[in-house]
């Protein structure tokens, strides 16, 4: 298959040295590219600022991405030309309203306006041909997340998505449940994300492939 | 000497996911402390959240932070067993006024009310004795960046401070101009961040050891 990953935070700049972003640290996407691209699946990987990279392979092509703004740029241009989206990124939800420009002194205070960032699977997901899948990611508090992932994957018509406890960011293990449109639930339990990768590749090449 | 050096950004949380950092990429901290290590010194380095790493070396002690609020207590706790502080650190200026519990959802719209953080330069200098140093940097506009450098030396009572363009952050290259207390002026051209380590290593050395 032709995989389109993305991977790591956004960088929403508010003036020309600071910003706002997440504490990602890419390292499943990195896993997943690593393992798509070993298993033969001719991967892209758009990577967020400070992200983990993986190994260089012949089967990977990785492309850098700074702001929301820039990666919805990159998927509108990318996607077409891949059978399947693994959108393993954490793609921020607000950014500021207004740059500032130069670099603002310390002062009495300052206040920020966020504005929600465009949800881009959600976006993605009217372009997708039929022969096209898009994997999303949940990550969401203990509390009802199975039921909100599934909730999310329904309102932005994805085939699957991959429901992850908030402790998961940033952290070396996981205990992800994979939900698809087709009603199916997987719960492998806790795992490195190493396992996970490879767990999740086989699984869309399975669901997905042919 | 026993060096005191501070390096990266820090993050300044939002929600339990999100922070306000800035691009700092901690190359000439890291720098400073390599040589200043290798030309003998004693140095502690303070490490901000993914900032570059200096290799390993026996002359070096490596303390990571996160917050402003984290470096301002390791400050506290190192700075009375150093000979000289050298401020390299891009330090926020503002920090959210309150901390979000959990993840905010993306809806409408969010204002974040950021307050000054303390300037932990001038903080510490009433607590230096008559034998310790700090130098500070200033990352300041081309226009007036002197000026405004010399005004920040004598506000924060720090005994000198190397003032840079702000592109220089995140850059490979620097030029630099540092002025002391004692009323002098180095400028020595601009410089790649490794050799601009090297010379302020060996100015820190002449202006004030022994």
């Amino acid at each position: 298959m032709h995989l389109l990953i993305t991977s790591g935070p956004t960088r929403e700049p508010i003036d020309s040295v600071r910003y706002i972003s997440n504490r990602s640290s890419g390292r499943l996407g990195a896993e997943l590219a690593a393992h798509a691209a070993e298993a033969g699946h001719l991967v892209t990987l758009l990577l967020g600022p400070g992200a983990m990279e993986p190994p260089e392979h012949v089967n990977l092509t990785v492309v850098p991405f700074t702001s929301t703004a820039d990666l919805q740029a990159l998927l509108a241009e990318h996607f077409p030309r891949h059978d399947a989206l693994v959108m393993a990124a954490a793609v921020a939800d607000y950014t500021p309203k207004q740059l500032i420009e130069g670099k603002t002194e310390r002062g009495q205070g300052l206040t920020i306006e966020l504005v929600p960032t465009p949800d881009l699977v959600a976006g993605l997901a009217p372009t997708k041909r039929d022969d096209q899948r898009i994997i999303a990611f949940a990550l969401e508090e203990p509390a009802n997340l199975e039921r909100r992932a599934v909730e999310k994957m329904q309102r932005k018509r994805v085939d699957a998505i991959v429901a992850n406890p908030l402790v998961t960011m940033d952290a070396d293990a996981i205990e992800p449940v994979l939900f698809t449109r087709g009603g199916e639930r997987f719960a492998p339990g806790r795992m490195s994300k190493a396992v996970f990768a490879r767990w999740l590749v086989e699984r869309i090449g399975a669901l997905f492939s042919g």
